[in-house]
């Protein structure tokens, strides 16, 4: 039997690749280079899974997912929560002192506290292992890079130091995308989108159908619409599956309250490790 | 009688800068490197007003700026609507090919469609306008600045095509931080944060209480505690000001529900412009 092709964001050690081993057994893995690349493959046909993070326990929501989400013909159909632990990777021959430091956006803003602490310049990357495979082809011995473990190790470098993130709790939480809906597990979450014509009763309305049906929700995002300024969708998560019957009334009671209703899927909740 | 000390992130030309001068009328500019350091520059006492961009109607929300309101002990007294219209901006002499385009991560996300269709590679530089100021310094014939055109003539530079931004209904809000309370104006809005001990019912019985009132909601917004993985403060913006009789009754309601609340301040309404 072939195996699963699974495309992840990033290069070869990227933390969304730790991700995608910790859920999948036995993946074909498919390293692409941004994550319209893996919602327009998925689109296409040409991957089985794509594995996408959705927010950051520390920086939050990964924006540029959210609004592909919005438009994408896809169902989510799994989560992963993937410890992030920072380490300042550097050549191994490396002697002089570090001015720059390369990585992710968001990497260099969860060390921002240790590379000001150590005064260094912080410079963007489209991605973490990335930073890595770029310092050990250019040869800069005056920089490092910010990412994982497996990067180091996979590139064959040295780790300076390993614990570098300003904060411990953290985590980030994938959405596996596929072509399919799942069926309930008994421990399992729901996301779908939403948005209201105005903001003031309709969206407590909303809430108010969760809230009678003691449906728990875990996460509530808004992202602007992009169509009018001030205008938002917003992202529900909650508890319970889209087959469970208390489930399927929320649904059919919001869907008349609602100016859009969008329904993502149902998972397995992931456990925090 | 001395001009009031306004600070803005950036370098002269930044789109800050062009909402600093549609509020104030005739400050004394004081542009500033971080957002961190026009927080820190406001509790220091060096400086009276600072000018932060808080959402963007395409992006969404700046993630910084709210986490930093978080923790400073300061009145957000006004909030003004900017106008972004980007420009591709080079060098006098160019002649040769573009190869790579330098702006703030904010706006290079907003002319990605651009970026994309021309082929350029995007590097993030830590403000707009400073990366024109950057590339006129370094005299970089092959790549150009996304910036205001503000930014193009401040630094007597040329702009190639004005208007580059994906989506025209492109604006800013931005906050004006002050050392004191405003009063109200009779068309006010108000901003608090918040956080609930379960996400459940203690969202929507803290909304019920703005809804009974009929006091509309504008915005809310969720970042992460950092404290704990999964745990949000709810950032809420509501029309009235904190004076309001109906307000103060729902300030006092929500008290008991909230596990946080803090009070930002309340600010006359701005108009899009």
């Amino acid at each position: 039997m072939a195996t699963e092709r699974v495309a992840f964001q990033g290069e070869r050690g990227a933390f969304s690749e730790m991700a995608t081993l910790q859920y999948f057994s036995r993946p074909t893995l498919v390293p692409l280079r941004t994550f319209h690349d893996i919602f327009s493959s998925m689109q296409n046909d040409t991957i089985d899974f794509g594995v996408v993070p959705i927010e950051n326990s520390i920086e939050g929501s990964i924006n540029e997912v959210y609004d592909l989400l919005l438009d994408a013909d896809l169902a989510v159909s799994g989560e992963i929560y993937q410890r992030i632990r920072h380490c300042l990777i550097v050549n191994k021959d490396t002697n002089s002192l570090l001015k720059t430091v390369y990585s992710h956006p968001q990497a260099l803003a969860q060390c921002r506290h240790f590379l000001q602490q150590n005064g260094l310049d912080a410079v963007s990357t489209y991605d973490t292992a990335g930073a890595v495979k770029m310092i050990k082809e250019k040869g800069i011995m005056d920089g490092a890079a910010i990412a994982s473990r497996r990067a180091a190790e996979l590139y064959d470098m040295k780790i300076l130091q390993e614990g570098i993130e300003d904060k411990k709790n953290n985590f980030t939480r994938f959405f596996v995308l596929s072509h399919s809906k799942t069926k309930s597990t008994g421990r399992d979450r729901s996301s779908i989108i939403l948005s209201v014509k105005h903001m003031p009763g309709s969206l407590y309305s909303i809430l108010e159908e969760f809230a009678k049906r003691h449906i728990n929700l875990t996460k509530l995002e808004s992202r602007p619409t992009k169509e009018t300024p001030w205008e938002y969708n917003f992202y529900v998560d909650f508890e319970g599956h889209l087959e469970d019957e208390s489930i399927k009334t929320t649904m059919r009671s919001i869907q008349g309250k609602t100016s859009f209703l969008k329904i993502l899927g149902s998972y397995k909740k992931a456990d925090l490790r």
